[in-house]
């Protein structure tokens, strides 16, 4: 059977590093314990191994397709959706009173985690009708809530986010889409939008898109944009489904993997018949947007953790049980072949992998944390850290997942690259993460040149005071050892930042963010190596005395990933730091014509 | 129309980096003038253009398949190989005397380079055959060379490589696959065979597999190993077709790309009919298999290449005509959008590329110039040199084609990765490159392991004259100074090295052997260091005095690739240097329980 995620890694995560039954303490969660905690993740591992990875590779293989009046999901999709939302996923984070269970977002990340490694894919329509109902919840009127909010959270209707346009791509604020005010308060919707992810399909009775829109006579650029709720079919007060509401399926874009989810693009009021309701204040869409988009950002990087680690968990059985060659020392043709997991070169790519994506599911729920204790806990500080590092927690696992992805496959060699192994599917689907909900390059602009510097940069401050607190607990000797060369790199971090930020200051904008990608690969190998460091010091205190021999493997494992990232990646920081603080033009002064 | 390369590039590779001319003063090549070069050049170009490239994405999306007879593939495929063989291409390097074209490697490489630009799947049966005939050329006898090799220089037969075993992967000496010698001097071949490209098809009469197998009562390993001509159908004296010589189709692999190119499990002698000519002496069948090896090594990275290269000139078309965001300063909505080329990260991703896949195709051609020096000047030293340098031909464009190909996606973005734009095919298709012909790894240890040290390290020394051949040309200030920064990597290559061998020397060979891919990697920086500093010398001479803005343009782009590469990529070996120096024994260390 798939193994989805390694529990016993899981488990350490959320109860040994992020302190899961702490949570219990805050108001919000006082009616969680340990048992309740761990019988929702056992139903979220069930539900995704039976529901959700037995058709990953089918949705894969059969993508969705148009019959000239609806596109068409195999029926497994479906069923997977209904399972989701009958165990109440789709509102595990929402108030009792509202019919949620009012789950930490720590655990409801680490159930989600169990789904992302299982079929993505599928599971993208739920996640993206969570954050569709979450930012309803959270902007829109009592009566827009209560015609569209209780049927998105049963499972009944879908949501979709709708900001991307043909011709504007990732720069929103030139978006086109019209809203033209009618008589009633509400809108009439005109113009077209692509990359809708989930934007048709047949698992739901109606689909609820989020639209961002520009009302007439509003002024050019983002604060001009205002978000509206644009249902694919009416919906009466009663809930039931009325006419359609002039939303045309312009095409379907075929992608090279996550084939699962439809990708849409989506003609808003062809007839002019298309109402659109505006949430919350007209200009100031995108703010709301970023709710929904901040969230799936969180989401993307786990996405792309766990495609990693389904990755990882694949080559590493493959590893263990395939024999063949030898060690280098062994010449004779009559010694039995070795499983290839004893190569040293196969040792690395198993261990970069681990490393990868165990930091990274580590990075996904360290925000997941943030937000409880922002949100439950009130902590501002929190919400301010987790804003400095939302672009390192969608990146970093959007680079290195993939990366991780390549590894698998290497390690199973011609095999791997048949679709006869789910290496391959990986791989595939794991590349469309450094593209969605802001490229790379986005990323890096947005971190360097916006979140770093808010609040005269008090988000930095609270990272490094975390780190500095995991470093001030450290005292196994191979871990101070590892702390102290850790330490040396991030001081070449914080004096990067520095220069950048007085280039910054002194105006030197072009300059001082050509180089971004540089800077945000920086951070994020920063964070990993912190919080592989933490696990190795975590699992230190919880198993440096067991005499299980389980226990002790784990530890090892914790430390030999921390010391690999440490040693072999961490120090490539220097060279970019170099780079960057010599504002280095390569780049930036190179000519289209000398292409 | 799809550009396949950028011909003043290739011109400028052949005419003056690599100076194809001088190759006519030999006396093999007499014949050849810079005329009849480029009409073959042309030729190639016209081919691949109308016969290959058009079919590349219908190839890919109809793979072949096996109707219980025979393996069909589109019609496109046999009219491409067609037009291939009628140009004489199949033989561009025999003879004149057997009715080849005594094309220069040199040549014969660039040729193929539009082929691989164009439809590497399509153009893989090609070249497969003719490697196949170059090596029965070489060492089969006059009867044998009789029998198959017309038919196979005029494209009525194909000819495949068969080594790998389902049980055995890299691991040769141990291959199973038996041959019991019959009265007449033939034998009986019995066995399984994987991933055999090009195993079965519809396009040619006939196939002709050199497989390698075991003599009844051979010694284990690969001194055990012999090789046979193994024909699909018999073959009379006079060419015609016999009957079914018990070679059956047991499987097709489906690949994540590279579709066009069946890949195959093959049965011989299940019936105990598979009649199969021995090759040369018994026990020797790896040693002239490898001279088949080693053309396809070669080709591999060529393959690699040119992937990389087409998706290079597709992200570029692309980035000059999309219009998207403003530069980082430009803060008003009512200023006009750039194109995308303009923001600093896509130059980025356009710069890497571009030194990438200019690079490898410089290292690619450099390694035919030494086949040629070899071949037709008898120069033995550039055979050893050869020999040191094959798997970094083989290996740095393979890893590093498909990084160009993720950074081309990376341009277009979602666009990107839609199966409407053939950056996404690229991908795919790339990704086989480091796993045939000897994997990453593998290739790591042959070069760290073996190539270094054969005729006391000579090879490594004359690199070091060429590369130092180049350095002293160096004049212009900012190449001087690019040159010296070069220099000092440069040490940090010999040293590294100079330890690595004493503790060979010593029999650390485990310890020295652990890390090879960075030292392969290394290697392979270095080499495309070099080639790009030569290229913008070369260039500096040929254009520096021109008053054509298209000549300034290009030697301005060589320039600054190389910057970019010495700049950017090349430093990242120091830190590889340090782990190499210090044994790192991260990953050796690591325990299979530990994972």
């Amino acid at each position: 059977m798939t193994q989805l995620i390694n529990d016993k890694d899981l488990n350490f995560l959320l109860y040994d590093v992020f302190k899961l039954e702490a949570l219990t303490k805050l108001e919000r969660y006082q009616e969680h314990d340990k048992n309740t905690f761990d019988s929702i993740l056992d139903t979220a591992k069930g539900i995704a191994t039976d529901y959700f990875a037995p058709h990953n590779a089918k949705a894969d293989q059969h993508e969705p397709s148009f019959d000239g009046k609806q596109v068409k999901t195999i029926a497994e999709v479906k069923t997977a959706w209904q399972q989701f939302a009958e165990a109440g996923l789709l509102c595990a984070q929402h108030d009792y009173e509202h019919g949620g269970m009012q789950l930490p977002t720590l655990l409801n990340m680490a159930c989600n985690a169990y789904f992302m490694s299982a079929n993505p894919s599928t599971v993208a329509y739920s996640f993206l009708t969570a954050a569709a109902a979450n930012l309803i919840q959270a902007f829109a009127s009592p009566e827009q809530k209560q015609l569209f909010l209780p049927h998105m959270l049963s499972g009944r209707f879908a949501g979709t986010m709708a900001m991307t346009e043909p011709n504007v791509g990732s720069s929103l604020g030139d978006l086109t889409t019209k809203a033209i005010p009618l008589a009633d308060g509400t809108y009439n919707i005109k113009g077209q939008k692509m990359f809708i992810s989930g934007g048709d399909q047949d698992i739901t009775e109606n689909i609820i898109h989020l639209v961002l829109a520009r009302i007439q006579d509003a002024p050019q650029g983002v604060k001009g944009i205002s978000l509206f709720i644009v249902p694919k079919f009416k919906t009466n007060p009663d809930g039931s489904i009325g006419e359609s509401n002039d939303v045309q399926l312009a095409g379907l874009l075929h992608k090279m993997g996550y084939r699962g989810t439809t990708s849409t693009v989506l003609s808003f009021g062809e007839n002019d018949a298309c109402l659109g309701y505006l949430i919350g204040e007209a200009g100031h869409g995108l703010k709301y947007m970023f709710k929904m988009m901040n969230e799936a950002r969180v989401g993307v990087g786990l996405g792309a953790a766990m495609i990693g680690y389904r990755g990882y968990l694949e080559s590493l059985n493959y590893a263990k049980n395939r024999p063949q060659g030898r060690l280098a020392h062994e010449k004779s043709p009559d010694s039995k072949p070795v499983n290839i997991i004893e190569h040293s070169d196969v040792k690395r790519m198993l261990l970069a992998q681990k490393a990868y994506v165990e930091g990274s599911l580590a990075l996904c729920l360290f925000a997941a944390r943030l937000i409880d204790e922002h949100q439950a806990a009130h902590d501002e500080d929190s919400a301010l850290l987790l804003d400095l590092i939302t672009p390192v927690v969608k990146s970093f696992p959007s680079a290195y997942g993939p990366k991780a992805n390549d590894l698998a496959i290497q390690v199973l060699g011609g095999a791997g690259y048949t679709r006869d192994y789910p290496v391959e599917q990986c791989y595939r689907d794991n590349r469309l993460n450094p593209i969605h909900e802001g490229t790379y390059g986005i990323q890096s602009l947005d971190l360097l040149g916006r979140k770093l510097w808010q609040h005269n940069g008090k988000g930095l401050s609270l990272l490094m005071q975390r780190i500095q607190h995991t470093l001030s607990e450290i005292q196994n000797p191979k871990l101070v050892a590892l702390a102290e060369s850790f330490q040396q790199h991030l001081a070449t971090v914080q004096k990067t930042t520095q220069v950048l930020g007085q280039a910054l200051h002194q105006g030197q904008i072009n300059e001082a963010l050509a180089n971004s990608g540089l800077y945000l690969d920086m951070m994020g190998k920063t964070m990993i190596a912190w919080l592989c460091l933490d696990m190795a010091q975590q699992a230190q205190l919880k198993f440096g005395n067991s005499d299980q021999k389980e226990d002790q493997d784990f530890l090892a494992g914790k430390f030999q990933a921390a010391q690999y990232f440490i040693r072999w990646e961490l120090p490539e920081i220097e060279h970019q730091a170099k780079l960057l603080m010599n504002f280095d033009d390569s780049c930036r002064n190179m000519q289209a014509d000398w292409f």
